[in-house]
């Protein structure tokens, strides 16, 4: 009779067995995400994320796509019917720590009772809004602080487990170091 | 009697204004955003996006907070609450394209009838899983793809203001290029 150990909500045998497969294959640690957006009106867009591919196969769990809004606050001359896109991306900051430092918990037997992050990000929107190219157009710095309660484990083993996360987790990886981004555009008829 | 120019559901009028304004005050380009993100269980988690400072100023034009919902796929532990993490990055980057597009058409005197786009990225989990360091934890690359219908403009006019809207996007800055990002962890009692 197998065990099945949950902890923090994350099955550790099978994230186990997930990494056990991919030291075997390393081809099934690779995916390809996408997103479509589509422009509303203004500064309103929508944005569909379903269906990836998993080592070259398409992953169809998902029913349907998730719907996600986006749009400016009305000082950005928009009315509010979603958050912007860097707000978005501090989110993601957040949900990538949240699911790191979980599953690794996991993994070292840390049970967490509570977590949250707070992100804040610092922009100049001069160049966005074709005033200068002196400042950047995106963030000049980003804040994260996690608040953790995991009465079962020491202060040292969660900050160490904090600074692993950090270093592994792929959007904080891909908003402290250079990502290539290629834009191509298809004019319609 | 004041004449309202709006193109593309983008006030032309208000958008001159605010340049202006911040042409005399450059501090009104400032802001910091913020995502709180709470941990639910396993992969899941949830974020709030609400008020943010704008020129040292707390902007509380949103009447509650937009609330996102992240998750992973079973593939990787979770159960499809919600997109993840790395998802919504390409969302971001679909939104800002969008945002900075239409606005500077609008400003261009270019008229927009359907723009979407396709975003794409490539990643492989070797090492946000704890398998390898030698791939790094984030995207390879990423790919976007706009798709513009606009007859009363050229194709060249299309394509370079997609060039420009590329080296102004706050977004695509932000994952081209580094951002300092520094976290840090309060472990609560």
């Amino acid at each position: 009779m197998a065990t099945v150990i949950i902890r923090n909500g994350v099955d550790v045998g099978a994230l186990v067995e997930t990494i056990e497969a991919i030291e075997a294959r390393p081809e099934l640690a690779r995916f390809t995400f996408g997103a479509r957006t589509t422009w509303r009106e203004g500064t309103h867009a929508t944005a569909e994320i379903g269906a990836f591919e998993h080592a070259g196969e398409r992953d169809e769990t998902r029913e349907r796509p998730f719907v996600l809004v986006g749009d400016e606050p009305p000082v950005l001359l928009g009315s509010n019917k979603g958050p912007n896109a860097v707000e978005l991306l501090l989110a993601a900051l957040g949900f990538c720590y949240s699911v790191g430092y979980v599953a690794n918990a996991a993994a070292r037997g840390i049970e967490i009772e509570e977590m949250s992050y707070e992100i804040e990000g610092d922009i100049d929107l001069r160049n966005f809004l074709g005033i200068t190219g002196e400042v950047r157009p995106g963030f000049h710095e980003i804040r994260a602080k996690a608040f953790v309660k995991a009465p079962g484990a020491t202060e040292q083993e969660l900050k160490e487990l904090c600074t692993y996360v950090q270093d592994t987790s792929p959007v904080k990886d891909a908003l402290a170091n250079p990502v290539p981004v290629t834009t191509t555009i298809e004019v319609v008829g």
